[in-house]
């Protein structure tokens, strides 16, 4: 099922015969093995010989051999080096920390540093308020991991956890102008992890947690919501939840369904699965039916685990029994936040007409998309090769923008729905089909329109 | 004592007669109550009346109120509003967080970000010292804090200290390229830092500690210095010592002594002092008297505290016993890291021949540099306003700039002599003389010269 992505793109150094067709033999050849080339640069040129870079995206690192291979099957054609063109935007980091006051002479760093700075300490000494206006405080929020649960990886740890996170920082920036710090962190006890937050958040305006594992997630956030003056979101959570609220009302809008009266199936009870359920809810959502791997989640047994039995008493109004595949029959709507291939396409087949599936597992689907495009009437993944890509950086850095810009202390439900509805809103009618019920990622007017939602949610609260 | 200075530099907006003097009345005016005019700029002109905005250094507050009443006192002069040019200067924050790799499309998004970044988690995960190549932990650092000993205004908390770690993060950029974060940390429990400093160590290639009180921050740099596997400096401790010993190395060739036989009086026994004294050691200096605030610490007494009993074993050869102003007659060196207005004129003159007076307390030294200028060769202060100002900006920058290039685990005093040889080095033989001891601040050539004695210490060892 994959396609080649700029995500496994390698450039292949080659030494080849300087003919005519040299270069053309070479995406002749990457071309024969699936290779997609993006890019041929001669870099040295003789009478006899040349060197060509040769950029191309592959599926991974199995079908990178494979292109390696066909060029050195070559007559006289030599690959003298590859590059991973990932890695080599890795490295040294994707980050910055850069002054944003001049530092050039005496006068500068009189103001910026001693014996200046002491007047402005003193300022925020006797009124801590003054933070927000004098410090980064103001525009700077901490994306805290303790590597738990990232991406698809599971539990790998703070220090491989940081690519991500700095990729989540430069995102805020690029999008929003937040700036984000990365804040990975060598211990996964929850306890741990709560008091290590509250004791960094002097500098931050805002909490993102990101990529911690479920059920830790939620006592964390929850403490953490109880026990600080700044937002605390979780992005597993809230982000996805926002997308997919975003993503479920178009999808209701093409097949002319409404929220309140859909069955909705949602595969996958953790941090997000959690999160989208209640948000549905508040969205007016009645009749969702939510399944762990033993299947749908009712009051017919007894749930250890609070947040299931917290699903228990709220969800499943019909107190079904059964396996996933029992659920989907006769279901409005799919949402799949679990595992591959749960899902198979006699079980998509089975759903109501018009039915919506979100198979939304990475890398890979619950189902593949193209196999339930042959039943369902809207599929959406998380992936960025298929249509319809539930992707949370629609929703966290405007909604970070938001809730810096309006100063606010706690998110509410009705921050997010407005967030959700905003992202909704930026596909317009003329716009709006089975393949396009999200907006582009880089649409430069979401973030902004997102974060204008939010003021305008808080403000209507106030 | 106090000059007017940029740190406390205003704007005041000013109406004013449309006359052909009136801008050289403001100018006297502010001149007149001892103001430092540095600007003048006429924002609006009418045919009667103009509006000037009046930028000038001030001694203080005090000060300020004064040259506004100045100038209401001329006729026909309002002053509209004043602005305090170091406040503006802060609002928002001093530090911005910048993407260093470009995120403008699919392609960008795919290798920064997710699916692309997972492979370089996995690297790191399979290889952890990979993160030192992959992510900014190779060039970042953190300036940790507790707020409990900032600047000369003691224990004012972590928020309040925000504003001092922002400008120390922003100078480790400016003079050495160093990405250095702030973390004020809410707590000032030496267990709880200790274990969150570990916790956020996966992000950073060294750590910075600044402004933590005495005793608790020599437990906190032992203990991470033990446990941790990346380099941990307190700048308060060995900055300081890194500076003083250069200013004393030039100061002794100035008056032709040599350090293994002067006799140094240390007055304070808190961070600086105690890594003073072991650096002079480590760099020859064989008589040291530390006095503490009751005076010369010495064999005859017990010491609980073990940094005063370590002071009573190592210093102290003669097991003199007295006070600061005994201890100080026919000493050749003074230095003073302890408390305004320790020593009078008397005590100077009672020192040796050619003697050499650091009064480097902040933002008052332990005695007017004027006065003691009138008996000691050679004078030094912590202010940017005398001559000779012991700055701790020509040492961390270039320091850690050398440790990170070195990939150094661990910070030893050869480290430390090397990089106060560098700084001195910085002042040639034709420069030196009584009033140039350390080199400006801002010679573009410090933090270099530094870094590259430190990596040569480095190699040196290996």
């Amino acid at each position: 099922m994959a396609n080649p992505s700029p995500g496994y793109s390698l450039t292949l150094r080659v030494e080849t015969p300087a003919t005519i067709t040299a270069t053309s033999e070479l995406a002749i050849a990457v071309g024969s093995v699936g290779g997609a080339i993006t890019a041929l640069d001669v870099t040295e040129s003789g009478h006899d010989t040349m060197v060509v870079d040769v950029s191309c995206n592959t599926t991974g690192e199995e079908h990178a051999e494979r292109v390696r291979d066909a060029l050195n099957a070559l007559d006289d054609v030599t690959v003298q080096h590859v590059s991973d063109r990932t890695f080599l935007m890795h490295l040294g980091g994707k980050l910055s920390v850069n002054p944003k006051v001049p530092l050039r002479n005496r006068d500068d760093l009189s103001r910026a540093y001693t014996p200046g700075v002491a007047r402005v300490c003193l300022a925020i000494a006797k009124n801590p308020a003054d933070a927000r206006n004098l410090t980064i405080k103001r525009n700077t929020i901490a994306v805290v991991t303790d590597g738990s649960a990232v991406l698809g990886l599971g539990n790998i740890g703070p220090a491989a956890a940081l690519p991500v996170m700095e990729g989540k920082a430069a995102l805020f920036k690029q999008f929003a102008d937040v700036d984000a710090w990365p804040v990975c962190l060598d211990t996964q006890d929850t306890e741990e992890i709560i008091m290590i937050v509250k004791a960094l958040a002097p500098v931050y305006g805002g909490i993102n947690l990101e990529d911690i594992a479920a059920p830790r997630c939620f006592e964390i956030e929850a403490r953490l919501r109880e026990e600080l003056d700044i937002p605390v979101f979780h992005d597993d959570q809230h982000g996805t939840a926002i997308v997919t609220l975003a993503a479920l009302q178009n999808a209701l809008l093409v097949v002319n369904k409404r929220i309140e009266s859909v069955k909705i199936v949602v595969s996958g009870v953790g941090a997000a699965g959690n999160a989208i359920i209640q948000l549905l809810q508040a969205r007016g959502a009645t009749n969702i039916i939510a399944c762990g791997r033993n299947g749908a989640i009712d009051r017919n047994s007894e749930h250890a685990d609070p947040h299931r039995a917290w699903l228990a008493a709220n969800t499943n109004p019909d107190n079904f029994s059964g396996t996933l595949h029992d659920a989907v029959a006769g279901a409005d709507v799919f949402i799949g936040v679990s595992a591959p291939d749960v899902l198979e396409e006699k079980h998509v087949a089975s759903m109501a007409k018009d039915s919506i599936v979100f198979a939304m597992a990475n890398p890979d689907p619950e189902i593949d998309p193209n196999i339930a495009g042959r039943h369902a009437a809207v599929v959406a993944t998380g992936r960025s090769d298929f249509p319809n890509q539930i992707n949370n950086v629609l929703a966290f850095p405007g909604f970070f923008r938001g809730l810096l810009d309006a100063g606010v202390s706690e998110i509410e439900p009705a921050m997010l729905v407005a967030a959700a509805n905003a992202i909704a809103a930026r596909v317009s009618d003329a716009e709006l089909n089975p393949g396009f019920i999200v907006p582009n990622v880089f649409d430069p007017h979401v973030a902004s329109d997102v974060a204008a939602a939010v003021v305008a949610a808080v403000s209507k609260k106030k």
